[in-house]
Order: C-alpha cells, then structure tokens, then sequence
C-alpha cells in the first residue's frame, strides 16, 4: 500500500523578512512527499534536470520515500522558482518562474506507482492530472490541487478531473472563482454537487475549512510565534491530510476521518514554514507531530455551559 | 450590574454585492449594544443629532438597553459613514465619512454608566477612552477596540490606554502594527506584557484567536453560505464577547472564561452579517444563538485517535 504524488519538483530561491537562500529544493511533490511519508509509503512522480543531485535524491528519499518514479531528464534542468514575500509574508512576489524539464512532463507512472492505495494530483495541467487519475484506476482515495491560472486558462478541463477525484484542496478564493460563488460555504457547496466527497478550503495564514455532504468543519492554523518560509506550506497540508487518510485504511471516507485528517495537515504546515524550504520537515519527529496535533486539539476546544440569555 | 458601552453612534449608507441601503443605523456602539443586551442591561454613551429619530431610539432600545446617556446635540447631525463592498467583500472602500457630532464628543457617563460591572470602550480618539476609563474605575471588566488610524497618529495616548484597561480586542494586522511585531503571536506575547488579561486578534471571515497568560484559543468564523453586509461585525463580536462576560459575575477573569466568550463573539458577529446594519441582530432570538454557539461547537471539534507515525 503505498501513496502516489504527482507534481513539481524543484528548486527554489526564496527571500522572506527572515533572509534568503538560492537554492532550495522544493516543489509541490517535494513539500507533499516529506510530509505525507510520516503516515505511509510515498512514491512521487516528476521530472529533474542534470542539476538534480544525490543530496537532493536523499532528503526525497527521507522516511523510505520511494524515488523510483522521479524521471531525470538527460541535458535538461530542474523547474526553478524565485519569490520574494513581503508585507509580514502576507504577499508574495513571484521573480522567476523557468518550468525547464517540467515544460514537457508527461507523468509516465511505473506499475508501482499506479496500483497506489492514495493518489494526490499537486498542481499541474488538469488534462495532465486527468490522465494519471485514469492510469490508478484502483486507488481508494484520489485528492487534488489546481490554480487560479488554470481556472482561468482550462476551466472545462479542470472541471472534468474535479469530477474524477474524490477530494479538492484549494484556496477560498479559487474555489470562489471556480464556481462564480460570493462565499465558500456556497462553492463549496455546488462542488460536492460535482461528486465530490470532501472540499478543503485552505486559507493561508488562518488556517482551513472541510466540507462534506455530513456538516461543515473548520480548524485555524497553528499560531505560530515565528513564521521563516511560507513556501510549500500548502502542500505539507496537503501531505498531512492525504498521509492521514492513506494510514487510517480500515476507516470509511467520511467526515470524521477528513477531521483528524484536517488536523495533521495543519500540524504538518505549520512545521514546514518554521525554517525554509524542507529544513524542518525533514527532521522533524512524530513525536513533534503529535504533540502539535494535541496543542491544536486543546487550543481549539471549549466548553459549551449554559447560559441564560436575555430574549 | 450593567455594561456600559461608549462609542459612535451612525448613519450608514452601505453597497454591497447584494444591495444598497442609504440609511442604516449603525456605529460601533450601536452594533455592540444589540449584540451585548443578550447578556445584560447594556447602556451606550455617544451623541447623536437631530436627525436621530424615535425609530432609532427604539431600536437602540433593543431588549431593554437603556439610552439615558445617548447625548442628544441640538442642531448637530448625527455621525454618517458610507462605504461599498467589492471583491466578495473582502475589499472596503469608505466613500464618505461626516464626524458631524461626533466631532466635538466628549463623553460625559451619568452616575450610572459610571457604576457599570463591565465596560467596553470603542474605536475612538485613545485619550477620550482613558478619561472614560478613570470615570469607570470600578469596573471588573474593561475591554476596548481601536484603529490604525489612531496607532499612527496617538501611539502614545494608545499606549497609556492599552495599559489601563484588561482586554485589547483588535485586528490581526493592526496588532502587528501596533507592536512592530511580525507575527500575531509574537504581538500578542508583547502586549500581554503591557499588563492585559486578554488580547483577541479579529480575523475578519476566518474567525478570531485569543491570547491569556495562560494559553492561545482560536476560533474560526462561523461559515456561511450568503453574506449581505460585513459592516458592524467586529463590534457586533465585542458585544457578544463583552456581554458573555458581564453576564458570567461569578466566574474568574481567565482562560476559560473568555474562550466560552469567543464563541458567543462569534456568533454574534456571524448574525450580523446575514443582513442590512441591524436588521438581522435587532430580531435575532435566543434560541437562535445557543442554537449556533451549539453548531460552532460541533464544527470545530475534533477527536484525538492514536496512530503510529513513520519515524
């Protein structure tokens, strides 16, 4: 049983109040494999360039994450990103963006690779996307990423894979513009009506939201006293919720499960932004883990007594 | 026992993606009391003009709000605010603002309004708070807002204010501002130091955290599937908070207590919104209330399963 990511895997140049660094290595399959290989066995598909070297290959290959599926592109370079973050990392500013390798990834996944338990489709083409959901015909679980830019670009696309999936993870105010709705509760509402079995809508900073057909639930993100690198913060959500559900196996796709899943997302997030690029995560414990997940469980639980109100 | 509130007293004019309205009741103590009579005998003090009216006076009087010290200006106009929501309502654009009375307020609290349990002190000039402050010097509970406007303009007198009263309640960024701090937590650390009981960060539609001594509580908005009118939320949450607290004499001043009050902030704050100015608040029951501090609960908790991580 074994989880399977496919998206970006690259090199970043980051430079937040925090510093700079040049070269991290990043990307959305990245961020997600580190975080989701603390509840599974992860395989991440993408392509690297002849810069992709051996000590990158390692820190995938953190807790047993199996690289088999990572394509080395002969004479080709590495997907490079390049952004600033300003305004106490409210806004970031995108300075470079070279897809390289990436510009041409056909996702070809080995028989390993597509017989998963857990499938995540990170942020790439939706026809792209589509084609690797069809190639794990048997996965039990399939959730997905997308952006602004393909709504706007690929929109029928998108909606095709959104109908082949069983979880969409996206920002408030892309599953706003995906819909043409004015609140999230209402897109996220129309989107269950695509089949969906869980919409997650993350909002950055504040944390994020889950809806099913069975209730709504919402968690804030960890608070944070220290925040170095938001970069991939998304993905460790996204890692952590999709690890969780590929671990709990004997427990049906519902809105229990997707609440602790929820949960170990933020936990896995608010870890990731701590330090930049993968530095955290990659040495994180799953004692850490648990105990954040504990904190977040106490720090957002009350009591309800009663009250009599004044009518 | 009563809560004595002091504050603006408004005209709105106010357009957003569901309508206009070119006359609304409105301002921070006007939304504050309507939110806080649930809880206990509510007095606001703030002036008004002559085109305040019987109507207005009547629904001021709210559920048994006592309007003895609204200052009636004799040949003034009452404060006029208007504005118009864009972007999903996340974007506020003031397209009028007339001080009118409210220009020249010097708050002058009756015996009564100076006897208050608890006291909640408004968006206004910081030194004009302070002196309300001193003549409350009884109140178990002191609890005030502000404004970027005056952290840029009267640091100082907001600096002394802040130090006097128990319970800062201000948006994330503007407690950013006001400390320097990058970090809401980092913020709220700071001024805890200044001698606060509590300081709550408003996150607008994510919701709201709560920083003590003793811990960090955070809360998400309640989620909604049609929004009409954000204006007045923040003072609609102080009002459910403020009141849930005068409303709980017996308990200590701690943690707990002011968790259980976020709630009801919430929920206040999450009524307000679903209509025009007052509409929706001024005809809200209290079964509709507990009804969704119950939801709120349901929808924010989650169990704690062990799982073994992959180290």
């Amino acid at each position: 049983m074994s989880v399977t990511v496919v998206g970006s895997i690259a090199f970043d140049a980051v430079k937040t109040p925090s510093g700079s660094r040049d070269r991290l290595l990043g990307g959305a399959a990245t961020h997600f494999s580190l975080a989701a290989s603390f509840f599974d066995e992860v395989r991440p598909v993408g392509p690297v360039g002849d810069d992709f070297g051996p000590d990158d290959l390692a820190t995938l290959q953190t807790r047993g994450t199996i690289t088999d599926d990572v394509e080395h592109v002969p004479g080709g370079k590495t997907f490079f990103w390049a952004g600033e973050y300003h305004d106490n990392l409210n806004r970031r500013e995108t300075l470079q963006t070279s897809l390289n390798v990436f510009e041409d990834f056909q996702p070809k996944l080995s028989p390993a690779a597509q017989d998963c338990d857990v499938l995540f489709l990170a942020n790439i083409q939706p026809d792209l996307q589509l084609g690797v959901r069809e190639q794990c015909a048997n996965a039990r679980f399939v959730a997905m990423d997308s952006m602004d830019f393909w709504i706007n670009s690929a929109r029928e696309a998108l909606e095709r894979t959104i109908r082949a999936v069983d979880c969409l993870i996206l920002n408030d105010e892309e599953l706003e513009q995906l819909t043409g709705q004015p609140t999230t509760v209402a897109a996220a509402q129309e989107l269950l009506g695509w089949g969906l079995k869980a919409v997650v809508s993350k909002h950055g900073k504040y944390g994020a939201a889950l809806f099913t057909e069975e209730d709504v639930f919402s968690l804030p993100a960890y608070p944070l006293e220290n925040v170095v690198d938001p970069t991939g913060a998304g993905d460790s959500f996204a890692g952590g919720f999709v690890g969780y559900v590929a671990a709990q196996r004997d427990e049906p796709l519902g809105h229990e499960l997707f609440k602790r899943a929820m949960a170990y997302g933020t936990a896995l997030a608010s870890f990731n932004v701590e330090e930049f690029g993968t530095e955290r995560v990659t040495r994180l414990t799953t004692d850490e883990i648990s105990e954040r997940v504990n904190d977040l469980h106490r720090m957002t639980q009350f009591d309800l007594a009663p009250l009599t109100l004044r009518g």
